[in-house]
């Protein structure tokens, strides 16, 4: 089939979407529209102008026989900063006080939409590193695990507290939970990651650190290796974190129950922040 | 900012992908590019075209002044096809049988691309009913439920088996499992729900039916609709299933534990597959 630039440009720009991180040669791109190579690069130069402009992210450039072109998800400061912003605004409403001083974020983590952005964002900053799963641990986790791993083009193992019999075998380590000091255990299916794995671990939140401590050390069990953190709430003030290095959205500084008063502040995320290295320039046949 | 066609196309196609279902007037995006209607009309006309052609979904016409377009997220037949053949394929491996004849589908529930592409199938045979939020049981339907939601723009609620401190009050209700007749307990955040929502329920598995009629029951006491029900996998040869209505993708026939053979073919949803009937013609101011 025969395309026009306006038809490609609106195609390729889905294409692109739906393979975050992918090489695509140039010429997937020239068999699949019937067109020139150097028609193609025209076009890839109007989407990767418009991808930065609008913050939609990068599309980098690998040059020679085996090259092509690369989408890489990113986020603008600015955006990134309006975010984590509204998430802030949304955790200090009252009504989220349960008794105990806990917070009901269930409608924050059910929010498809926002969590795809959340997942920008973590994508967007783990972008250059090498990443070959993502990792987290039932049950809350889960959506924005999955968020992050489509931008980024990868899958999802899930870590479970209790033994399921469709999972086959599995590796269970104890591990102490780092605030209630109580001893708990997870577990991974066995043929669910392979050695040597590059692994991201994405966690909904984070207190003294010791559910992201134990995957750490599940991941050791399988000799795989810790590329990230990153978790979307961590609490303030605490003493001994049991995790060195972590990228987190936001941060919970305090719970005042007796008045009703959330104090929430952004968390790391912009000490790691870097603006994603694009190629200069159009892109070459 | 001042945009030309090609900038805008790339920019229109990213926005419409990322707002799926949600109405869009003419004037958000002639405000946003700084052009006049009739230009963003003759834009949206090429995106529409391209959209169907390419099987990538529908562009709606809502005319009048509250007007607009929405973009409603679609699989053409052959794509399905293909898609539910590589399902089937995938599922027969021997490799995935577990003791007890139990099959082994983390890989594939963890495969987030594969995921969003699963969940495009369900999101377009439910296109053109009212759904207000997917609900789905934890842990193993709840990458699925979110990719459905992401395409329909919809939040998603997860019922759980144990009660947790953070979700706050809940309802709870007791059901039997409709394999095994053993009597369970699922729950859900009471304020998860508003009285009179239109609920998707989307599930990785099922047999009896038992855990799809829990949810339906849950649905009851949050005086909520059942909008429609959605699942990966049903399996052949039940007597008594407990629910009426569902769309499955693939159908588990026969699982030979001896032979290492798993049989696995079409489910129904083609029995409700049509093609969303977009508006004919042009885009009009």
């Amino acid at each position: 089939m025969k395309f026009r630039r306006s038809g490609r440009l609106v195609d390729m720009t889905n294409y692109l979407l739906n393979h975050p991180h992918a090489l695509v040669p140039l010429t997937f791109f020239s068999n699949r529209y019937q067109s020139a190579k150097s028609s193609i690069s025209e076009d890839l130069t109007i989407v990767k102008h418009t991808f930065e402009q609008q913050g939609i992210g990068s599309l980098l450039t690998v040059p020679g026989a085996a090259g092509g072109v690369k989408y890489i998800p990113s986020v603008n400061k600015r955006e990134a900063e309006e975010m984590i912003k509204i998430l802030c605004e949304l955790m200090e409403k009252p009504e989220r006080l349960l008794p105990g001083g806990y917070l009901y974020l269930t409608d924050i983590l059910g929010n498809a939409k926002f969590m795809n952005q959340v997942g920008r964002l973590f994508a967007s900053v783990f972008a250059e590193r090498k990443i070959d799963v993502v990792m987290t641990v039932a049950t809350k986790g889960i959506p924005l695990a999955y968020a992050v791993a489509s931008q980024l083009g990868v899958p999802v193992v899930i870590v479970r507290r209790d033994s399921k019999v469709t999972e086959g075998s599995t590796v269970s380590i104890n591990y102490v939970s780092g605030s209630s000091k109580r001893i708990q255990t997870m577990l991974l299916a066995k043929r669910s990651l392979k050695v040597g794995s590059n692994v991201l671990i994405i966690d909904d939140f984070m207190k003294a650190g010791g559910t992201i401590n134990g995957m750490v050390s599940l991941l050791e069990e399988f000799e795989a290796n810790v590329a990230g953190i990153g978790v979307l709430v961590e609490t303030e003030g605490v003493e001994d974190r049991l995790v060195d290095e972590y990228i987190s959205l936001v941060k919970l500084a305090d719970v005042d129950v007796r008045e009703k008063q959330i104090d929430v502040s952004q968390g790391n995320y912009f000490n790691f922040y870097q603006t994603i290295k694009g190629s200069s320039g159009g892109i070459k046949e």
